[in-house]
């Protein structure tokens, strides 16, 4: 990327036709979760657009799926958790409110009659996955992640960016008419991912 | 990314438990197909490994899928078409013959024993996916592509660097002794790809 400063975060997008992602591994006693959207509109709606209409009700179930969605890989470099430094929250949080509307309004989202729109605009459901090995870079035959951030705040910044993606589709009147919502990932874990495309298109976009 | 020159080419590399892409979208009077590698030994692999053994036979189905596997997405940008120009045709070559030794030796595949070794050493399949929208940038709302390399180029570096992860391939008798290929898709194609993931572990390699 020609950023003229290092990048903080870099995101990775896919379209999905759907999505299922394990947030709780299987432990003792207890089966692995999964985050799930089922909804019979989307169902509907055919293959014939990369993402289409998406409102549906959330639920964890065994094998739990997102439906006709945008799939975010999040991952945080070292210096994007400046707001440590008092001083410098109000950048990152501007830094982060700038991450989390670019990812929301770039017109990526194929709709039913061709045109690309916004994940909002469509409106989509969000699926979230920390993907820290994006930081990774080759050092001879191994991959080194010094750029990452500690995983302490990394997770935090996780949870922040989380957050100002539901506070950004709760804002949004057409996203809670159709009652979509952002789903996550659980930081730390492996993102165990079953992802179903009518094309990935996949971007990448660093902040 | 902290390259001193512009990045030639974008690979973006994903495991995959089983994985199916479209070759040949569906069209009048016949059915859409799809690349298969079908292989009990990784069926009965398990789940515990991110990626396990594959030597599979190779046909070309309906419903065809690559199991236990490397997915490569692929991009290339201006001036990696250099080799129009016969005093840089050695470089573009060394430029290739150092990618696709670095994607394919890279450790990313976990083995049986949870050890890390690369996808030749597993030996595990390779599935190379053209993903020209890895090189998008966003413009306010909307993603351009500037950077990419023309359509006609691209087809020909492409179909280059897929020989050449095949003859890397050939040349390893690991692999060969077990039966595994690179499987691709078809340039220019809209990708419709289905991947099964046990964490799809995603990495970001420029060239």
């Amino acid at each position: 990327m020609a950023a003229a400063r290092p990048a903080r975060a870099r995101a990775l997008l896919q379209q999905s036709v759907s999505a299922r992602l394990q947030v709780r591994p299987p432990e003792r006693g207890s089966e692995a979760q999964w985050v799930e959207v089922t909804n019979a509109t989307a169902l509907a709606g055919g293959l014939s657009c990369r993402l289409c209409l998406l409102c549906g009700s959330v639920k964890l179930e065994k094998k739990g799926q997102i439906q006709r969605g945008l799939v975010i890989y999040i991952c945080f470099f070292k210096g994007a958790d400046e707001d440590l430094v008092p001083k410098i929250v109000i950048l990152t949080l501007i830094l982060f409110l700038f991450a989390v509307d670019t990812l929301l309004n770039v017109k990526l989202s194929e709709s039913e009659n061709g045109e690309f729109v916004s994940v909002l605009d469509l409106p989509g459901d969000i699926l979230i996955i920390p993907q820290a090995t994006l930081g990774g870079k080759p050092k001879g035959r191994k991959m080194q992640y010094h750029s990452n951030i500690e995983k302490e705040k990394g997770l935090e910044l996780y949870s922040q960016f989380v957050t100002l993606c539901e506070k950004e589709l709760a804002a949004n009147a057409k996203c809670m008419e159709a009652g979509v919502l952002v789903k996550h990932g659980t930081y730390g874990n492996r993102q165990v991912l079953k992802l179903d495309t009518n094309g990935p298109y996949t971007h990448l976009i660093e902040f």
